[in-house]
């Protein structure tokens, strides 16, 4: 049973409420899923009495697939349509998709979900194909009502469905999608999506704000992985990759899985390694005691990542005892066989020997390089992972291999300070991050119309800045100023900052400044939390400046994190890279920026706040300094 | 007829010696076409008499496809092989695929080659179940003689070639490749490649010296583009491309061809959209004119990137009208249609009027997004570049647009300098960036035993470094002192200079040393040039520090380049935008580094250079200035 919702409003017989009071007609029931998926009756709202026409088709597909429940005809100006008596108001919803013509379906057990109506005939027609049917599929449009999660979250217990498949076209309601992926990560039902939206505009946008992150990508993708869902990448990789994640235990430490590769074609094999690679995604080389007992089997396999049968010839024997010597040996979490010209003709000889593997500890995956239908559909009878492309077959196993497990959902309450939308003044700011543990730099506030400079707690020189969380742009507007050597310079510092800003800025009302030590260290980063539209309270590591904002050079996380995730994080961080012990350089404390993160992350608890950027934070050899934050009160 | 010399050394009946000596006999025939693609005999060597084996297989397949020459078998141990007469010496080459054992195979007009043998069956397979068909395919295997670029050259003037394909490993004998492209070029025969190695470890190699590209994938890049030759990125891409290749002009200047789109289903076209913008394709929105136009052939087009019939329907009358005013709009360079599932049931609805446009004026590529072979088989045979996954669409769609004109190979002559290898000292390479007309910061030498400074021509504060080529790490042994305020401190950091080499270098001679003024600006690049020993004289812009290296970001081009090619270079080197307008800050002068980039690009006129590396150059508001130039003679 299908259902799809995606169909455009036509200009016609559908008055948009009554659209919305069917659809919450169908939510209020009991079951749900019953209600979508297996349907006592069936009401068709502005059926057509012309069967060609798109509007004509939802009662000829009922009656074409042998529906055995009721179906009502909605039609506001006939009184018969095909045949058959129409209703002129409604009780329920259903659309039209040239997709139902599909014959012969098989019938799995994945479920799929898209936002896109016409994909779900692709699902249909590719997975018939190879040979994958599916236990239900629904297409929502824009969730006017019910969304992906809510339709998905029906089926959970459903005994006949083992794994979901999703394509997405944005994150809404992304808080019904990531209680579904809990509910699916607690049964052991993997979750695949492919996600557009890769390439928007938004690239474009500065990173100066964590408030520029709204809609970009990898907000999804860090909010796809914190719920425990593979992302794809490629329209192939979401057809063929539930056999292999569903093989593959969620990661559950920062252990890199190591991928081994046999073949019997070097160029084939090396199509996926390199692809691979550029994932992110390493191919191991076998270790010595592999290599003696390969060698033991006949079988000589230079020392490098690939393990080539190429000389020792394609033999059933010879691929079977490579299969199992990488089965036994301890490297290798997942083992990629990738076979030739044989795969086409003579599948006994490369193709059958990963066939009688299957059944072994370790995961496998194949990769057949040339067209080879029949070896395929052997493979996927057999339950092996197997690929058309290297493409494909290298962003199954990426996706698979970086899933990782599904964070809870934290609960949020409000603090003492929830004074909506306000921004936090440099002090205020300052004594949010004393709450949180995170060092700063010290800091007092002086009157602005001082004569003369009171002592310091801490020694010149120092930096001033003027105290207003109403002046945003404080360093395009003079109202900055760094390395003042003593308590003279301070004073005429804060006079011609006052100046400047009268000019510029006539209306802005400068009480206060602020006096800082002048801190400098290894390097410079950016922390920045805040509660996305979307995705809910988002931590994020990113360095600072100009280059960082060209290369878009950040890492991000559902929040809040702990001390391992934040680890993981520094090392997603190109520009970090720099902070490692280099050329004769000491290292930076990235312990301590992934303490910094962690702190800064349990903000997600604090419903009072809804944006918080640390700006540049120094990191040193010991430690690191908070200099400047931004904080927004939700 | 097909070739394939890739099978591995045998360690049993063929020296070494004598496989060479066949393929040098086979170059020195005066028809080398001829004799690889037509040959009037072969000369089988180390046939076996099992023709279950490998080396059974040739006189098997040879007597299988009805070969009319002469065969003749070399076996040093048996008198016969298969029932036919054998030789114990040989006089000619070839080898055993298991695709050889394809039937009904299609003829074409492309000429595939390839270093992989196992990859030419699987070029013959998937070419087959999309109906393409080859007028020849060669493996080369390690070209230990002859390469894929004189084997490509060979065929140059077949009439029954239109087209090649390669399947690249390395960049080995480059030279004749290049020959060979040169060659399509002028024939307008176009030439895809697919090449491995995008993710070689060379990857995590430091950027400090141009040394350190060699190997490098964007090394092959810059040469494949810079040979007019289209990279693909994906296996399908490389099997579909060249239809849409082949009717693509190639890109005459810096302008950016701007695609179209046109669907019947958002999220398959979006599919394409956000792949084509991650490759840097944009797809461009309709034009108020265009968009009026379409308003009156009754298709509501939103003005956004994308065409979308959902609303007007899919009808055949919509399609056709949409593609006949995207034909005749004057921002499209290339047109892209996009179907989704009626293509598979209804090709008559949005399938034939693509088919019906084939001969309009601008390219036009298909996507069809569900399971359709019927509709693409039409699509094929009307001509029409179509594509069976989003991903091989935009590969193509990509390579094609960014396919640019061969450069001509320029000859390399002496210059007076020719001393071997040697490092030129600061002085020397000062005078040589004079000679290339590349503005320089003044630098006077002094004797580094003076103990009083004598006067400069520029004013302090200046900068001091050994003059020692033999020097290399100058900073890390105390050799480089900065920012000195006067003679006094000159003569101090000196002496403190030669102490601190003595001590940790103790053979190296400081005679003299370096003095420079201070010298600041925007920002700081680095251009560098090289005699690459598989791409030839090739030259770079990449940003400075530690930061470029992390990210890679850096450009190359073949050397010597014109004006127009350094200003594309300067588009594609990331951290330059942080040199344009920005926030308030003025521009640099990226038209003055876009002119020392060409002069610098001169050396490859002069075989004397082996290697010359400008870093920092100082880019200014106005002009570049280079500080620090390493040159090494050839």
């Amino acid at each position: 049973m299908t259902i799809d919702s995606d169909d455009p409003p036509h200009p016609g017989p559908l008055p948009q409420g009554e659209r919305e009071k069917s659809a919450s007609a169908a939510r209020a029931r009991p079951n749900l899923r019953q209600a979508l998926l297996s349907p006592r009756s069936v009401a068709i709202i502005g059926q057509s009495n012309d069967a060609a026409k798109t509007a004509g088709r939802p009662l000829k597909y009922l009656r074409q697939a042998g529906y055995a429940g009721a179906i009502y005809s909605v039609n506001r100006r006939r009184e018969q349509v095909l045949g058959e008596r129409a209703w002129p108001s409604l009780d329920a919803l259903l659309t039209a998709n040239a997709a139902f013509a599909e014959p012969d379906l098989p019938v799995g057990r994945i479920f799929a979900a898209s936002h896109s109506g016409g994909m779900i005939g692709t699902l249909l027609s590719r997975g018939k194909a190879r040979g994958i049917g599916f236990a239900g599929l629904a297409s929502v449009g824009n969730e006017v009502d019910l969304s992906i999660g809510e339709i998905c979250a029906s089926t959970l217990d459903d005994p006949d469905i083992d794994a979901y498949l999703l394509f997405l076209e944005t994150l809404r309601k992304a808080d019904a999608l990531r209680a579904f992926a809990l509910g699916a990560a607690a049964r052991g039902k993997p979750v695949v999506a492919y996600k557009l939206g890769r390439s928007s505009e938004a690239r474009e946008l500065a990173l100066s704000h964590t408030g520029a992150l709204a809609g970009e990508d990898d907000v999804a993708s860090a909010f796809l992985a914190d719920c425990g869902i593979a992302r794809v990448d490629t329209l192939e990789g979401l057809l063929e990759s539930l056999p292999l994640v569903a093989r593959i235990p969620i990661a559950s430490g920062p252990l890199r899985p190591r991928v081994g590769v046999v073949t019997t074609t070097g160029g084939g094999a090396t199509m996926v390694i390199d692809r691979l690679a550029v994932s992110g995604v390493a191919v191991e080389a076998p270790s010595a005691a592999t290599l003696a007992r390969l060698g033991e089997a006949g079988i000589r396999a230079a020392p490098k990542r690939l393990i080539d049968l190429t000389v020792a010839g394609t033999r059933y024997e010879t691929m079977k005892a490579a299969l199992d010597i990488l089965n036994a040996a301890p490297e290798f979490d997942l083992i990629v066989a990738v076979v030739g010209s044989s795969a086409r003709f003579h599948p006994n000889l490369a193709v059958r020997p990963i066939i009688d593997s299957a059944g072994a500890k370790k995961p496998l995956a194949a990769f057949l390089v040339p067209e080879a239908p029949e070896a395929l559909a052997r493979l996927a009878q057999a339950g092996v992972p197997s690929f058309r492309t290297p493409e494909a077959c290298a962003d199954a196993i990426a996706a698979a291999l970086k899933r990782r497990a599904p964070k809870p959902v934290v609960a949020r309450t409000l603090g003492a300070d929830n004074t909506a939308g306000r921004l936090l003044d440099a002090i205020e700011a300052g004594a949010l991050l004393d709450r949180l543990g995170i060092p700063r730099a010290p800091a007092v506030a002086l009157d602005a119309d001082m004569t003369r400079a009171p002592d310091l707690p801490f020694p010149y020189p120092v930096a001033v800045k003027v105290l207003a969380a109403a002046i945003v742009h404080k360093t395009e507007l003079g109202g900055v100023a760094l390395d003042i050597g003593d308590g003279e310079a301070l004073v005429a510092a804060v006079g011609r900052m006052r100046e400047s800003i009268a000019r510029r800025q006539p209306d802005a009302r400068i009480d206060r400044v602020l006096v800082q030590p002048m801190v400098s260290g290894l390097g410079e980063v950016l922390i920045g939390y805040r509660v996305d539209a979307d995705a809910g309270p988002l931590i994020m590591v990113a360095a600072g400046g100009v280059l960082t904002e060209i290369y878009r050079d950040r890492t991000l996380r559902l929040a809040p994190v702990d001390l391992a995730e934040a680890r993981a994080m520094m090392r997603e961080v190109q520009a970090l890279k720099a902070l490692a012990k280099y050329r004769g350089r000491p290292a930076g404390d990235l312990d301590a920026l992934a303490r910094a993160t962690v702190a800064l992350s349990q903000l997600a608890g604090d419903a009072s706040v809804a944006e918080a950027e640390i700006n540049p934070l120094i990191v040193n050899v010991q430690g690191v300094v908070a200099v400047d934050a931004f904080v927004r009160l939700a």
